[in-house]
């Protein structure tokens, strides 16, 4: 590993890199260069004079290039001297600044065929690889999973490295492409397809460098093997144009998107939090095999919204058997409360009721989705043991069971209580495998995009 | 007030509303009725045998009637004898079961016409008038404010009572209306239209039982005066046979609805967290004349995804005049900025220069909107003092600015510190005027729907 453009200003792109490396433990050989700092050491490590002075032996895979974009391709050719595979250039100044800028990006481009030298970005913060020990910020977690990230944006790319854990999941890997002027969103696609450590890639894509045709086929060969998940920026006219300026290149239609999205089985997703809920789907739903869902609440009122919500997202909320209507009329009486579906319980609900009504619709055939609502704060105020509360939902259904148990948790009040009460629940219903999400939108949204990803695999005898 | 029903158990029908008495320290007289605990108290209120035997003096304005369906028609003929002007009957087993319950509710009504008594429901929860120190359930604040509900579930009257004040905004009236037999929406409508009380009037509406003529007439008057938000439950297939059960009516077509409200200038809503936005939306802002939006952020990706939001959801982000670039250019270098729109400052942000490009953003006539993005945990984090962040934004638009200052709080990630800081510092931007939206599809979705409201009024000359 080399680092070339390194300062004693901590906030020096190339100084913030060695510091990732000492808070990581990186285990390999770390070489900072600065001819100013020569034979002193940044942040642990001895600075050298140049890049021609390093030793070749063990040969070095990438390098780090953090100096002013004007001399890039003079380093790149510098780099290729020494045996180095690859140059992620950090430094920014290029085409995303319009004509000049792009001069001299062709010209780093013909340097790096030149000095056969693959190159990452410019204008990226690189990558971030737990299992690697690399990453392009602090406090990442050194713990891997199997989630990867391709972003176009680096604050998008930093953003997601953070938040992905805080929503129980972890990387495989997370890149950050910058302008593409060589390894592209393509290339790296193709590598996460066979790549054993990633179960589900997700990107943030602003625009495809290469023959949309290229990334459309890669695109079909890839979700056979895993889900994609794509959220596509600058989608209309303004978005657009502040995507030119971001990484200089042409943004796609969005209407050609989801044509592609149609084609592929890539999942297409609107914004971060969509992302993430998506991602968090992926992870931990079966697909369901049909859109029918079964919603279990208190009230009347809720019990419309609910409804409401699904069916505008998709899902479809069909009454259920008479035989299921009947075994759970054996122990909520039929007053004031429906038992079609959406199912109210109005005030014959309660936890072991909502447990036994699950186990019946566990043998419904037109339902994949069984939907709850779930008060972690109320468990907390009534002295339960949240630990006892999600085991029991974790039990209900059998193991070889077919439906999905979805929980949503409605919270439009800011309050500390309610707050801490899912941020301790949540986590531990997801790890027995029931997400719990913020609205039923983002319930219904998320598993009917599930649903149409299992659709088309089946339309395409994939699976 | 005379409550006829109640038993010393206190989740009985009756009693509840004899604490509720209590609680809010209710001043006119309370007589419950019960002949088996005649002469007893129950919750301090000494019970009466018979509605006959009540005072005659002062007399009796409402009656509140928790007696078993089959005997209700009998209890409002006392009522009426006894000339009590109301009557709430909180009792179900009405026409939301069906043909049996609806033959009962026929029966009563004619009771009532006989008796000269008016009716709110059956199957409802009542009313809630702080002022009046009505509540129709526990701990609902005393302090009254701007904001009439309407609601024809009583499970949502009551999660929005104790829901609003929690999100900054307080009741001058909610009404449950049930089954809407006598007293109905239109008679609230028409009543709130002209309380001097009532600055915004929202609604949760299944059906409608009266003529949908009536309704709109009506609609078209009250829009006038002040701004009617409507959320409209059961708006599909499944979502309507969960509302016939609710209230037993007949839900109208969603479709229908949207012409309905281009017609009178209500704005619809599609759920209670829409709702509650736009009712906060209508509180703080001025109607922007125009769907000029600016933004102004840090990063690349977020600038993408604001504006993305921000069109998909109807607003426009065009670019700024030179001038004001110019202006802007003046504090913060372009390099590595975009200064058209979304203004991305990059490294360049801080305070400072976002309350600089705020006042340029004053004169931009083509702007209405300037929304910008707040991380409370960072202020925190820096030891900044919240209040005078706050004031730092309250005091950069003139008084007489005809722009709105938006602000968008976007959280990921259910941290504890996250939670805190927003919780501070939301209720203290919304005092000055400043709403913290939880995400740009809310800020944009709501700041819409009011100019949507404006241009309706505008169009028909009324402002």
């Amino acid at each position: 590993m080399v680092v070339v453009g390194v300062s004693k200003d901590r906030d020096w792109g190339g100084s913030h890199y060695l510091e990732t490396f000492k808070e990581y433990e990186y285990a390999g050989a770390v070489y900072p260069v600065n001819p100013k700092y020569a034979g002193e050491e940044i942040q642990g490590f001895k600075v050298r004079a140049s890049i021609s002075s390093l030793p070749d032996d063990p040969p070095i895979d990438l390098g780090i290039v953090a100096v002013p974009a004007k001399i890039t391709p003079q380093i790149v050719e510098e780099l290729g001297k020494k045996g180095v595979l690859f140059a992620h250039i950090f430094a920014s100044g290029f085409s995303e600044l319009g004509e000049k800028g792009y001069k001299l990006e062709k010209q780093l481009l013909e340097k790096a065929k030149k000095s056969h030298i693959r190159i990452l970005g410019p204008n990226c913060m690189g990558i971030y690889n737990p299992k690697g020990r690399l990453g392009f910020t602090h406090r990442l977690p050194l713990k891997d999973g199997p989630v990867t990230f391709i972003s176009q944006s680096g604050g998008i790319a930093g953003r997601h490295s953070h938040i992905g854990p805080l929503n129980s999941y972890f990387f495989s890997k997370v890149i950050s492409l910058g302008n593409q002027i060589d390894l592209d969103i393509v290339d790296f696609l193709n590598y996460f397809r066979t790549d054993p450590d990633t179960k589900v890639i997700s990107m943030y894509i602003e625009n495809i460098k290469r023959s949309g045709n290229d990334f459309v086929q890669l695109l079909k060969k890839t979700t056979k093997e895993k889900p994609v998940i794509i959220w596509k920026g600058g989608k209309l006219e303004a978005g657009h144009s502040a995507v030119m300026s971001h990484t200089g290149g042409l943004a796609g239609n969005i209407k050609l998107w989801r044509a592609m999205m149609h084609q592929t089985g890539a999942i297409l997703v609107r914004n971060f939090k969509e992302l993430i809920e998506m991602i968090q789907t992926c992870l931990i739903y079966k697909i369901p095999s049909n859109l029918g869902t079964a919603i279990i609440t208190g009230g009347g009122g809720p019990a419309v919204e609910m409804t409401d919500e699904c069916e505008l997202n998709g899902l479809k909320v069909p009454r259920i058997t008479e035989k299921a209507q009947k075994m759970i009329n054996e122990f909520i009486p039929e007053v004031n409360s429906n038992l079609t579906n959406p199912l109210e319980f109005g005030a014959h609900g309660g936890h072991e009721n909502m447990i036994k009504t699950i186990k019946v619709l566990n043998n419904e055939p037109h339902i994949s989705s069984i939907m709850i609502t779930n008060s972690p704060e109320w468990y907390i105020s009534q002295g339960l043991d949240m630990d006892e509360v999600v085991n029991s939902y974790a039990n209900t259904l059998p193991p070889n069971s077919e439906k999905n148990l979805i929980s949503v948790h409605m919270s439009f009040a800011p309050r500390k209580e309610t707050a801490e009460a899912i941020q301790e629940f949540r986590p531990k219903m997801i790890k027995k495998g029931i997400m719990v999400y913020n609205s039923v939108e983002a319930a219904a949204k998320s598993i009917y995009r599930l649903w149409s990803y299992g659709n088309y695999l089946k339309l395409r005898r994939y699976n």
